[in-house]
């Protein structure tokens, strides 16, 4: 596994990669790796031969410096999962070269208005620009997101779609700990306490999977439902607890062909996300969570 | 000369050639070709194998409808200027396949705040946002811009620094009419005597680089110089007379290592621009315009 720190470095290293014809797959992260993202490179590897992983704490998506501050940091043992997790090459990029003077920004409207965007102003901008400069320094064939931030993954799809970005998007599955809370970097700031009321996000979901697959399309019934669950969790406070459309994220009243459920709440300081895609196959509801 | 209209059709006859080791030369216009744009082509041609012009007459970039709807056209006569040229692939998107319930763009701030930028609120984000599209489906190594738009050229140098794309950016010279008239698509909307009368943009210059070359450096002084001058031509407005910093497209006081003296006005109903560039050698400055 391959260590590169400069933007020159790196291209030079995929240029004789794609020399070989090899199919490059990308993995960007902001590091404090865990399963959920070995799990994308999982995926990538299914369709790419040549695996690279970014790992680069985005300062200018942190709407609040302490949260980029106290971001967790661990590269010790960020290589160690990657190697584990067959990644070739680790981009490691310095923020004075990714960030010289930079004017130039990336933008979805709509897509970002409700959500994690609703508050979280300048996030996704934020993470369109630095996911379209990666982009363009690891012109990857196939790069992975994670369901896990749906919101995401969703937007960044339309900002490839609509910027005709030559790369296929996929969109893993969330991955859990073994009683159900969703994976990530963040969980570690939870108490023992915290990470136990935590579970509630992802009961609130298995709750609303009940009710969907027993015929319930009522959004007011299954949200107040979910929130209901979340509420027992005693949460700090609740930023959302909505549903909406896959393509357009825009609130909708009742479980159509191809929706979301989404929540975000607070334990202690640490926000957390957790969300379901809806889809039907002949007719039947199916829940991804 | 292959004329191509799907994004598809494009990638694919790109993917031929870059599989041969030819370097892609790349030229976005909007139409109604003149020498100007040829003259971007034989700069593309000094530095790659294969020539790729689009064209594209971009409503997003339109903050006049007007001005989008009677903008010239006259795809004939350009494919008889782009084979002469030398050009090997004309790339003709449709609107519909460019922009498909489009949601996403590309801007970059302060560059665009002064000259052209004040005057034609959101153009400089349609612009930034339709290279950045024909950047990923054509995936140029090189891509020639014509000083002529001197804002647009050293904006996009900037957004492509910013953004990491993969492609060197080259400024070429204007191309001007024997009597000193830049050469432009819009001249054709000129009756004879605003013709005459535009002039006065291209005297305005060349009273400046008198000035200039003679040691003069206060900007009020050769700003109010190249005013007169123009005035003389009675333009139905004037939009800028304006001494900016290269880098930074900020206005400055006086003559600085790399500077630009830009004007932009009305005759009639036809807005033209005009610009030159000012640099030094051995401390002696040289104006190119």
């Amino acid at each position: 596994m391959e260590v590169v720190r400069t933007i020159g470095q790196a291209r030079e290293i995929l240029r004789t990669a794609r020399k070989k014809d090899m199919r490059i797959g990308f993995v960007p992260t902001m590091g404090y790796l865990h399963r959920g993202h070995t799990s994308l490179v999982d995926e990538a590897k299914k369709v790419s031969d040549f695996q690279v992983m970014s790992i680069f704490v985005n300062k200018i998506q942190f709407n609040d410096p302490n949260d980029f501050s106290s971001y967790p940091r661990n590269l010790e043992r960020d290589f160690d999962y990657a190697k584990g997790a067959g990644v070739d090459m680790i981009f490691l990029p310095d923020d004075s070269e990714m960030y010289n003077n930079h004017l130039t920004s990336v933008d979805v409207a709509t897509l970002t208005d409700n959500l994690c965007g609703a508050h979280r102003p300048g996030h996704f901008r934020g993470v369109f620009t630095v996911v379209s400069k990666l982009f363009n320094i690891i012109q990857p064939d196939v790069a992975v997101f994670g369901q896990k931030d749906i919101q995401q993954a969703i937007s960044i799809q339309k900002m490839v779609t609509d910027l005709n970005f030559p790369v296929t998007i996929i969109i893993a599955p969330i991955i859990r700990e073994g009683d159900g809370l969703a994976m990530s970097s963040r969980n570690k700031h939870l108490s023992s306490d915290q990470r136990t009321r935590a579970l509630a996000l992802s009961s609130g979901l298995k709750t609303a999977e009940r009710l969907i697959t027993g015929g319930e399309t009522s959004g007011d019934t299954i949200l107040s439902a979910v929130r209901g669950i979340i509420e027992e969790g005693r949460p700090d406070s609740i930023d959302y607890v909505s549903l909406v459309n896959y393509h357009t994220l825009q609130p909708i009243d009742a479980i159509s062909d191809t929706c979301v459920i989404a929540v975000a709440a607070f334990f202690g300081a640490t926000r957390l996300i957790d969300n379901m895609i809806i889809t039907h196959d002949h007719g039947r509801p199916v829940c991804r969570f």
